[in-house]
């Protein structure tokens, strides 16, 4: 058992503290919301900590995480280990890891999946670092994970930066596997032959070529909500998505689908289209065709 | 100068019978709103006809067209030639050639485009039949398309069908066209740099990669609404799209740009998107991110 | 147990005789090869079950179906029971079931899913027809569907056509779920931080988002063959992904990412493009870009 | 008239300063390649030019044009005025303005469309810089747009770096009209029932919706090559395409086409298709499909 601190305790950090408490771990935890951290402050959570520190950072990526690594490039000592868990972008690594080397302080980058669930079914880990700092963490990592082969839950992706890569295409996988499913969802609810769309997506849980844990997930929100209808097709995205597409462009890889998806959501967030309006404007120059018109 | 008898006077046919009278043939027309119409039926616009006769048919595809070819078909006589104008779709025109032909009528398939600008512009033609039969509608085609040499704006495109296979493609070309320069629409407003977008789509006019007639028009549509927001992002599609894309899926041909841009339409015509009330609905069970909830 | 005629005893058919006997059922097969065929013929088939008779075919879609569907129309008689299991489009199944039910036999649709897994692991059912067919032939769906509750592995999905639908909806999602898997795989090797490109998907299979059974196939790929060379990029689709994109047309569902996934088989199959030729041709014509000439 | 200092003397640059001296405008040139060089140095070419000087830089975005504007940082004085008229991103304008505003030196950019057509035709010009220094640029601009109303061929499109935003998107659009001809051509060449594409689509030229200078470069490709066999389907990328669907993804803007047409030129220059190969592997491994094995 090893003592870790770990500041973020939103959704991810308060679940996985839970976690490794339960599989005998020391954690410290911080957050700048008082009633769930267990200590005032970064240096508080820095001085609780035996050296050599392990320090786990769960917080939001891009200026969060990198005000929260400057304060521990300051607060920790040579021989302390930094992790970053959240979904930051891959190009942030090396930034990182680079900083705190200065100071001898060593870095790794995980990649977290699994969502809510992960507190009681482990969570998906690829981690990006030296061997001698995946090492020291694997007690972390052991426990995090979901029960069974180290190998099916747990990646040394390569060197810093490989872990959140390896997230972030895992991320862009996502959007292609929910928008297939989604696409299919609106298939079946458009059909006049299809009595029972719930049913049909229940049955597809077992024994066919489509079954999966989001599968799984899909039929759980259709058991709530038959046909879905007490909420906006409206879909947020959160970053990883757009840099799997700029990843892909910078590699010159065709991602078709994972660009459809990502447009998709685009798409549901606009009340009116600036680009359908143009297409409705040049249909009615060429040809005459109606538009609508706003009547305000 | 030939006769010629024209069913059909809505925006189109109207605008050809103009043209052609202009041009100095003779032309007789036929249309269910009496007020444009020559003659009180189709039996007395054949009446009309001295034979041989042509009649160039310009209904709305599908079941017009194809009521009007069968009324046809009974007044007409050997050694007639009737002529479809309108935007069929290309396997109609073998069923129709056969019909006509057990009784010795003559049939050529015609793609027609230029929207109602052809009445002044002329009217770019895809013909499809006999070389005997275009040869004797030459007249006519001489006629309705631009100035200029003939093979700039007509051509005999292949066997019956031809025509309107070419219209079909022409159609699907437009409808990625149209997509393109809306997409870079929308992208011009969207950005903080660009002061004024109308002037920078103005300027592609002359000079650029990117003039064409459609820029034009949207140019003209501009001039109108400069951020054309007197209308809805709302877009019909009128057929032609979508049997491209089903031809497309038939010969194995990857057509990315010509599917975006008919989704897309299907897209800007849905209040709320089906397929993404599931994204929205997984992403909400696996992350707890939270949903748009329809408040009633 | 009951008695079943199966007809077709290829990949699937043969795996479904062997799960259905091993379940204690009796099942009399036909193949028109004879190595594998319990009876001589279909007549021999027939004779060979008792009245009121089931049969379930299983052979090609297409004209091997509606060959087998006319055949044991004549053969069998009134109160008998006709079973397509096979991939056949779902606008068959009005007809078939038409032609059936003129001399009183019944006919049920169903959607197979499973591949060569599913003599072991059991079979994803999906049913089109009446619930009084449908509970006739539960016994052998029970026995082919997978161990676990009856509605994770069966779904009576509606009336005649709706168990093809469902097949062909969750084909379609396959080839997008496929793409999407595909596409982050071309990622993961495009990257020079990515190590080890076979641990980062193995160690997707517990915890994570993606997880799913498409994904544990892909492991076992990469197990045999870590870079997936020994193979081309050459993939064939088989039908139901282009119904499937047809019947988005149809009802003006948006379907960017199945179409992407077709649109990608498509194009893996040809050696050179003749889009792109146009592509390079016009970029040689308004920029002078070389082009890669051909060399004979 | 006025006199111009013109780095770069390329394809563009070339005919640039042709177009300008038969305009009657001095242009001093200089280029590495010394038998294009009016000059032996950029030293030489700055000393050539009388104060307050006006030099145009026309050499490859990126380090080329970097490296470029920090000579002529050194070389130019207060009140000088350095225009960039390559495909640079907009994104390095800001950094030029204000590496050059220290000094005192003006700064426009100004996206250049119209390819080797532009010495005879005239070339559109977008530009981004203050309105003093647009009006000084003026005869150049002039000189450089086609003939006709100035705003049909020049836009004054914003402040620094607005022009080579409005030439980015022209170049995205651009991809987007090349790729639904190109998909337009392929289905042409597709159809059984076409007898002549090159005449069909000759015949475009004129009245049609899709006429356009593209296609017209299309029918003179074809005039030249009728069935665009004698080149490859290998489309190269240069930059302007990734910065647009970069900026969409910025701004959250659904950009399918545009995307689409990119991932095409991507998927041309592939010889094999990783993610196609492992699609190929998943139906391998689910339905026992066969595969193409490389052989060796």
């Amino acid at each position: 058992m090893v003592q870790l601190g770990l500041v973020g305790l939103g959704k991810m950090g308060f679940n996985m503290r839970e976690r490794l408490r339960a599989a005998g771990h020391e954690v410290v935890g911080y957050d700048r919301a008082a009633d769930v951290s267990d200590t005032a402050s970064l240096a508080d959570l820095v001085a609780a900590l035996d050296a050599p520190r392990m320090v786990w950072v769960m917080v939001p990526a891009g200026d969060a995480t990198s005000q929260t690594v400057l304060e521990l490039r300051d607060l920790l000592s040579e021989g302390d280990l930094l992790i970053d868990g959240g979904n930051s972008r891959y190009t942030e690594d090396k930034v990182n890891a680079g900083l705190l080397g200065e100071k001898g302080i060593g870095y790794l980058d995980v990649g977290v999946s699994g969502g809510v669930w992960g507190k009681e079914n482990g969570y998906g880990l690829m981690a990006g670092g030296s061997a001698e700092d995946i090492e020291r963490a694997m007690p972390i990592f052991d426990s995090l994970r979901p029960e069974g082969p180290r190998e099916e839950g747990f990646a040394h992706a390569g060197p810093v930066g490989a872990g959140h890569y390896a997230k972030m295409v895992h991320n862009g996988i996502e959007y292609g596997l929910m928008q297939a499913y989604a696409e299919g969802f609106e298939l079946l609810e458009a059909s006049d032959v299809i009595e029972n769309v719930p049913a049909v997506i229940k049955a597809w849980q077992r024994g066919t070529v489509v079954r999966s844990w989001l599968l799984d997930l899909l039929v759980r929100a259709l058991d709530e909500d038959p046909e879905l209808d007490d909420l906006e097709g409206y879909v947020e995205d959160s970053g990883e998505g757009r840099w799997t597409l700029e990843e892909a462009i910078n590699n010159a890889v065709p991602a078709p689908v994972i660009s459809a998806a990502l447009f998709a959501r685009f798409a549901s967030r606009q009340e009116d289209s600036a680009a359908m309006r143009a297409v409705a404007a040049l249909r009615n120059q060429f040809g005459g065709h109606s538009v609508k018109k706003i009547v305000e």
